[in-house]
């Protein structure tokens, strides 16, 4: 997600912490998955990226064809996949006199599979990309690939075999894993199929995104980010309820903080755990927000106590960045993410994100009755009155952010929902950020998720549907099997990574509208 | 070696024979081998293909230095090896957030890793090119590659890492393989240092082609013929004695003949033993050559009678292939090895090789006291006067092969190995060989060492040395670590194949110098 790193970074372990985590590593559920399709990829101007996918044949009939070098296939796996990849293979012909040479590339989606990966230049490592090429020097084989792959589809080229034979891919398979157990989940019957349909791809996001730990996606990062953590676990708490996973992530952050007590906005869990060395200021306060969550999901007390004062201390370093003023300084040499926008000011909206956690940590706080609980209250009381005096227009009647004064989406809907305005206001607020439309606008799903949820708490339910049904079921009709890393339904070519190729096509950030529509009975 | 594939190949397995190859399975050494040197590929218009190794810096200083994206580095191992790799990576600044992508080449000469493989167009398998992409998505890691590579040189190009994170290669190396045992080998001191040099590395090209067979190349076709099996015996009774080795292989031909009971060129040992679907007439005759040369070599009698028939069937089956005359048909549906050479005409050579092995032949049946034994005797009389007959050009005072009364190399030398003249007779055609030097030339080193064995056994002891420090001593000049599959002083391009790329730079038909030098005495 990002290329900041902290110089002198130090990790303090907490060892209790770390094995707790460990003791709480999931267990993976396997299912066996067959292709179901041989298809190919066409050219159709009206489809994402310009590609779409054409039946051609059944997957039974794949070893009914014999492959020679520079043929290829294509199969289709009927929906998208995390998991291990076995392919039997057979020659045919000759005793196979020099090795098999075999490429295999995996696509979430056509273009992936149609686009060639050497035509990447992206900014993201093309080691991201999701190929492999593999010598076979005897047949016939089973091949088990090592590496796990996120795709729906997988190509099979035939790069070499010799003159004398060809192969057979007799048997192609997938171990698909996942954490989620799909079972857990209580099956709703809306009466908008649309939000049915969302429901359904949101729940799929999030199992495929469920294994070790909450993945921001299985094809890239591959990781747990506290930002994806927080809403998957909203996530989970109304479909999975694997909350056991919740405990293990969060005890994993709380485990290597840094030397002032900060948790770090992403965690490594192999080859060892190990604390990403990029900080975020609002992501570190989500750990209190995602123990929040965690805590009334569960009322799992013992666990409230013990990672307490890891969540108090990151609001203790976020108060450490407040001005005279009361207000959160902006600078160049500081981080918080709220969205994908190099354009965005993030002073505003990272104001909102610290009340909006404060709240969560005093309701803590009093859970406990520890002795910080007055001391939050009031500095919370100061902070939102912060909001109101400095970062508010009053001519405009929008709040700002940053000494050029920039009106974003992002700082409205934070603020909403950080209820630093009364309901009236709120519902004003956001009927006027339409009417105003600014330009500084939402790139990820990630920030269209707290624009859904700020119009609910504003009290705009259909809009929230509606702008539901635009993204996310913008995102179905465009193809979506899981939901996205990225979508801009006005330019759907969009990346910020400078192609399409990297983007994630499952990812975890994007499968919140389970949790909107069920939550708030959508 | 070849693509010509009998169609309708019906085998007929030996279950006894194949249990008892099985048995004799050798045991294989290993030695760890580290890299001595980095190294640079530059170009040299006097070197070999163009391409020179140059040192840079020795390898312990391999570990000092942080790989990034398109970074590279040549590792020198010193000397050729035959063996399974192992690197141990080691991230350098942040932690990895994406995988490593390494591309990994190998190679026996400069040229190999000089020039790139996707240059290729040769009409052997692009797959036999000594090549690996990997991914590595935990860091550190020790990764141990499953395939035997055979090589001098090793590059290791960073393909992508990330922008945060680069990779320290900390311990790269081999283990070596090889079923021979070097202390076996009784050394000699030859007054000569030139014939001294020429025996080491015979016997390093033998030690590296003997594996779980005696296989051709441990580079390309890693497989076992008989023509190459025949020659490696020779060598490896003057060094390693690895009889039980020669005693394996001749089962394992034994163990699949067709259904006429002829034995296939070569064999497959993986993932079972299959005969390969391609039949040579000399191939075929020289399993009475081997299994004669291992009785005289082992007295080994009862290896002797259990093969016999085997061996006595090869010939009863070349004799099928003789006309009226007595004389080796020629045709285009037949193939007989001989050189790799397109332009020469079998038919004379192959009279030749049938003769020499029926020698060897009675010489077994003497030895078994056979019924076999006369008629042989009888027929051996007849065909060798055959040859005389209608093979030899009284004008010309040489051998003629084919209808168009081709005057070759291989014609002359084979005849004189096949004894088919006086001693005197033999002198003087060797003699005259040289002064007419046919066009028909010789290709191969499998080639020369007949040559060479000709003119020992005309008495041309020094024109043979000569021949051999022109030949083995012109690669060695040339940079051979091992001698070489291929090389024409003449024209030091020249690849059957199409390119140079493919050639194999250790194969076995090459080491016999270390047999002519111990067994006549050089």
């Amino acid at each position: 997600m990002c290329i900041q790193k902290r110089e002198n970074q130090v990790v303090v372990p907490n060892e209790q912490f770390i094995k707790q985590a460990e003791q709480l590593k999931p267990q993976l559920y396997e299912t066996v998955v067959k292709p179901t399709a041989i298809v190919e990829m066409k050219r159709d101007k009206k489809a994402i990226y310009g590609w779409k996918k054409e039946y051609f044949a059944p997957a039974s009939t794949l070893p009914n064809h014999e492959y020679c070098k520079t043929d290829s296939v294509i199969l289709d796996f009927g929906n998208h996949q995390v998991g291990f990849l076995t392919i039997k293979i057979r020659p045919a012909g000759s005793p196979p006199d020099a090795p098999l040479k075999l490429k295999l590339t995996f696509g979430e989606m056509p273009v992936e599979i149609a686009e060639p990966f050497e035509s990447y230049d992206g900014w993201l490592s093309s080691s991201w990309l999701q190929e492999e090429t593999i010598f076979v020097d005897v047949l016939p084989a089973v091949i088990e690939l090592p590496r796990r792959y996120s795709f729906r589809f997988v190509k099979l080229e035939v790069i070499d075999t010799s003159p004398k034979y060809r192969v057979i891919f007799e048997n192609v398979q997938c171990r698909a894993v996942t954490s989620a157990n799909i079972s857990d989940v209580q099956p709703i019957s809306h009466q908008d199929p649309e939000l049915q349909k969302i429901d359904e791809i949101s729940i799929k996001t999030l199992a495929d995104c469920m294994q070790d730990v909450f993945e921001d996606g299985p094809k890239r990062d591959r990781r747990l980010w506290l930002g994806d953590l927080r809403l998957q676990a909203l996530a989970n708490y109304e479909t999975f309820k694997t909350n056991k996973l919740v405990k293990r992530c969060l005890y994993l952050f709380a485990g290597v903080p840094d030397d002032k007590g900060m948790v770090p906005a992403s965690v490594f869990v192999a080859p060892k755990l190990m604390a990403d060395d990029t900080y975020l200021f609002d992501y570190s306060l989500f750990f209190v927000s995602t123990l929040h969550d965690y805590y009334l999901e569960t009322k799992d007390l013992a666990t409230l106590q013990e990672l307490w004062p890891t969540a108090y201390r990151q609001v203790v370093l976020a108060l450490e960045r407040l001005d005279k003023n009361d207000v959160v300084k902006d600078s160049s040499d500081w981080w918080s993410f709220i969205d994908w926008q190099e354009n965005l000011n993030k002073q505003t909206p990272s104001q909102a994100v610290l009340i909006y956690t404060m709240k969560q940590a005093v309701r803590l706080a009093e859970e406990l009755d520890t002795a910080e609980k007055d001391q939050l209250k009031v500095r919370l009381t100061e902070i939102m009155k912060a909001a109101r005096t400095y970062l508010w227009d009053e001519k405009q009647q929008v709040f700002i952010s940053g000494s050029h004064r920039q009106v974003s989406w992002a700082s409205q809907i934070w603020m909403v929902l950080a209820g630093v305005l009364s309901n009236k206001e709120n519902q004003q607020l956001m009927k006027r950020l339409f009417e105003l439309n600014p330009a500084v606008g939402i790139t990820t799903p990630y920030m269209y998720h707290h624009l859904i949820e700020a119009l609910i708490i504003a009290g705009k339910r259909d809009r929230a549907i509606l702008e539901m049904k635009t993204y996310w079921g913008g995102m179905i009709k465009d193809g979506a099997d899981t939901f996205w890393e990225l979508y801009d339904p006005c330019n759907k070519n969009f990346s910020p990574y400078g192609s399409h190729l990297i983007n994630s096509y499952c990812h975890a950030w994007s499968c919140t509208p389970t949790y909107l529509i069920r939550k708030y009975h959508l």
